[in-house]
């Protein structure tokens, strides 16, 4: 991995030491485990299947996806390794804190339970997303606290998103995905301003025949599990059984179909889009954009879209997704200079927009049942207004955060020179 | 991938854009969700675990074992992604009305539950073992059209073995794999006919190291998920638990006992027996044949075996598969050309006459409770009526559909010429 | 695979054949299903989850985990599949006549259940812990009988460890890990005795670029599933529940949260760490040291250790096992030739040994419910004696084992020369 002994060593080191010793004072400071007994068996039941299947999806799902390169597939899965484990902890305390305590005051101290570690892996996947627009662009240091910066940003949105707004976005496609994707892209922009080669210019930065079979395993776990992530925190507890609606008892059930189904018209249209666009099928488009299906459903797939809805959203995000593979990154690269390594803009920034407004559409004719708000209107409105939201956050966020780690250089720990750039 | 530039604008997108849009019209015409509230809320806690089981198995399972080629590996991969998601998404307005609304007249619209997917996903897993026989030989267009007209067959063969004959085949060994195997080697005849170097003298039709590893990841979750596959139908749902017999209550259980035990005494047969007739492991033994003892016991996976019987199920399984790679597959390629690129003969062919000989055999030990029909004598002679219609309609179809798509030739997609072969 | 054509022929195959034949005859003689009906069904809801992650644990993590030597990656997959296989079917009949028939005579025939299935698959794990001492210097047919002679050596030692002294170890840190790694570096010592280029000194034993890729999915699948490990047998069956303390109730779920949290740290602190020792990042570290949070956990997970303590044990757990790769291993081969491929000295011994005394220092603080003993410092006490009775068993029947096959010679099945070493 990374020849940088001597940066590693004075930036990388002491910012991970540091952080360490904060978790763990954080965690002896303000956690506890939630109420033990019948409770936390419950938990079990009902969640920790999907938070198995989302891990899946964050360690080995994003973390092959990203080993295409054909010099940095250390890089990918490793710092994906290290990254996702960084976020996942961050996230215990400041997510915990932000639900249990700080507006919503439950608990004094915050209890660690199923649906809070799924959370956290959602968190970490935001992170991966993100990851996804500077790896190979930015020192292991660099990366550690831009992604750090993240976790805040993720759970004052999350806050607006669901508590504020009350979106329609169980999947995340706006909290996780369009968040996480414009955080990343952002981050990137301030980052690569003064490295030559950081684009598809550099040589390095393309597949090779192995890294991208690699690939095909990261894209193959997150086709697989999508229909766990979208449904990961529909689950009905037997305490609130009772009370249900048909569509909060349903709600797991149309998560996991419609995802499914949308997933599947993905693939189908990606094929067929890549052979259209490219006269061959490019391993680009079928390791990214065929998951582009379960972006678009993340916001919408509680809803009551009828099975044939949800595949005509799945064939479009693939096609969007695909074209924005083909036209969009070469001329975003061109034009402004944008780098986008995994092209994170076409696989969760499109795709996440259009599942904003999928949501939000749908709404309009479901019934009252299925939404937050008495009318679809209102529920497209703060669609609409979470998604922008959103995407003010993640985009200020995403300016700052990459400007502070472009210029903060703790004893020497230099930005990657052209020669560094995708070599592991 | 291919670099067929022309054909697959030509051929590949105009059919993939037919059947979408067919999909599409299908899917709002005459599918709609099964009934929302409760009873779907448990069917995601009775078959979504296995639901996605059988999928790691279709996509990542068949997925990358068949990336042993030297120069298949991106075929491999991307079109069992392709045609599995094809088939997938074929079988639900199919297999859905051939259930629901063609002969059993329960519903005026198709359901979507998840047992009708984990049925889809079978059917995908039929197509798989299919594209076994053919994969390297068969243009992207050709394998469209190939294995979309295996799902109106498969959907009559199921409706016959299941309901019109009541064999027993819990696993699908003789819906799925002696249906699948058959279909693609009687295709792959005809694909073949006229190509020369389709067969074992290919030089490309062969392993290497690497490609062999990935292989490996596809062996071994199809090893770890088998026994899902298998019992993946056999719950038992809340509203009928109170009039199920014992037989009925246990299914689950011996499916997942039966098969787990069978594939370990096919895992050791096989080391041993590849030793024996080659002096040293085969990679290409261990790749397959230690998962016909998955394949050999679909069919009598319910039924009260002993835990001896399994395991001998599964040691002779392991034996005469490995003993087929050995000897039966260059005995066919030499005399009648027969091309099976992966074997399917010796996986999934002879296992699957082995496993429904098996079951029939075995039902003449077995109580009542445990069969479909009142004797054993009746139940084994089902089954081999069911064994020998389905390989009937397998080869009948497999013929037709190969001699068709070999054929068929939209402006210009030629077939396969001795260059392209086994390459991408 | 190896080239020895002659001995596996005369060594391998008969020695297979044997015990298979041995096995089948056993299962015969003195195994049966459990009751079938309800029990049955229950079983499958609350274990087949966990036997499907830990058989993931067993067959891909570590299988994968090996496949780092850049010329024995056919070995490292292809004779853990082997291993495993041959280890969980000789630990049915020998676990199970331990647990229902010699002490606890429950039964007079060993009742095949899902508990014991996923015993027999902790059995298989801590083979391939031994197997990661030995592999590459071992032919087949000593792998074979090594690791067969484990298996009675596991059921005795289980049998004191729970029963006798009734220490906490719900995850195996002492029976599956403590005993795996040392009864593997015993036997290692006697096999490397009289190798040439057996230990770091041989430039075949190293790893290479792809190969790491390969060995991460280990990696990444142990370090996802390993809190279903350490839980897998922590469930409360209804006709328990009634009875159960708020301890038992909380049992899995504390063994799921408390494992993850170590695992998380563990990570942090082996990024850390190996930056700091080395100057960059350590693929061997990553690989092997980020999973020491779930060794050192598995004896202290039912434990209510608070988060903080789960985070810090893991921590710990990532710094000692990466040291101990960069300074003890490289020692412990200098000084007494101790070859140790995999470094399980490392990953698994050490890291075991804290994970006993953290469940016995822990014990000091907690309630007697979460105890069996009714005192902290009387679980302690046995705590440390298992964790030497354990060593005791482990190191002289590792060393026996090894002398054994090392000695044992059936129709010249040499010991493998340097030439062989590492090498398929």
């Amino acid at each position: 991995l990374p020849q940088r002994d001597v940066t590693l060593r004075t930036g990388f080191v002491p910012s991970v030491a540091v952080l360490a010793l904060a978790f763990i004072g954080l965690f002896f400071g303000v956690t506890q485990y939630c109420e033990l007994g019948g409770n936390a068996m419950e938990q079990v039941g009902l969640y920790y299947k999907y938070l198995v299947d989302v891990n899946v999806m964050v360690w080995i799902g994003f973390g092959f996806l990203m080993t295409f390169m054909r010099r940095y597939g250390y890089g990918a899965v490793a710092l994906n390794y290290f990254a996702s484990t960084l976020m996942f902890l961050a996230a215990i305390p400041m997510l915990g804190a932000t639900q249990q305590v700080f507006w919503n005051e439950r608990h004094s101290k915050i209890q660690i339970d199923m649906a809070l570690l799924i959370d956290c892996a959602f968190c970490a996947a935001s992170g991966m997303i993100a990851f996804g627009a500077i790896i190979g662009k930015a020192t292991p240091t660099q990366l550690t606290w831009l992604l750090f910066f993240q976790v805040p940003l993720y759970a004052l949105n999350q806050h607006l998103v669901i508590h504020t707004f009350k979106a329609l976005d169980m999947g995340g496609t706006i909290v996780i995905h369009l968040f996480g994707a414009y955080y990343g892209l952002a981050a990137s922009l301030m980052i690569s301003r003064n490295q030559p080669l950081h684009g598809l210019d550099n040589p390095k930065n393309t597949g090779a025949y192995l890294n991208d079979l690699f690939s095909m395993i990261g894209t193959i776990f997150l086709f697989i599990y999508w229909p766990s992530f979208n449904g990961a925190l529909a689950a009905v507890s037997a305490g609130d059984l009772a009370d249900a609606s048909d569509a909060a008892k349903a709600a797991q059930f149309l998560c996991i179909v419609n995802t499914l189904l949308s997933l599947l018209g993905a693939g189908l249209a990606v094929f067929a889009t890549s052979a259209a666009v490219g006269g061959r099928f490019n391993m680009v488009h079928i390791q990214n954009s065929t998951l582009a299906g379960g972006v678009a459903m993340g916001a919408a797939c509680t809803l009551s879209l009828t099975p044939g809805g949800a595949l005509v959203v799945g064939c479009a995000a693939g096609v969007i997704s695909t074209l924005g593979y083909q036209y969009i990154t070469p001329l975003l690269d061109r034009t402004i200079r944008l780098g986008d390594t995994c092209g994170v803009h076409n696989l969760h920034g499109i795709p996440a927009v259009v599942g904003t407004l999928v949501a939000g559409l749908a709404a309009l004719g479901q019934e009252p049942d299925f939404l937050n708000y008495s009318t679809g209107r209102q529920q497209l409105g703060y669609q609409v207004l979470a998604g922008v939201v959103t995407m003010g956050i993640a985009i200020a966020g995403g300016l700052l955060a990459g400007a502070f780690v472009a210029w903060f250089n703790p004893r020497g720990d230099d930005p990657m020179s052209a020669v560094e750039l995708f070599d592991d």
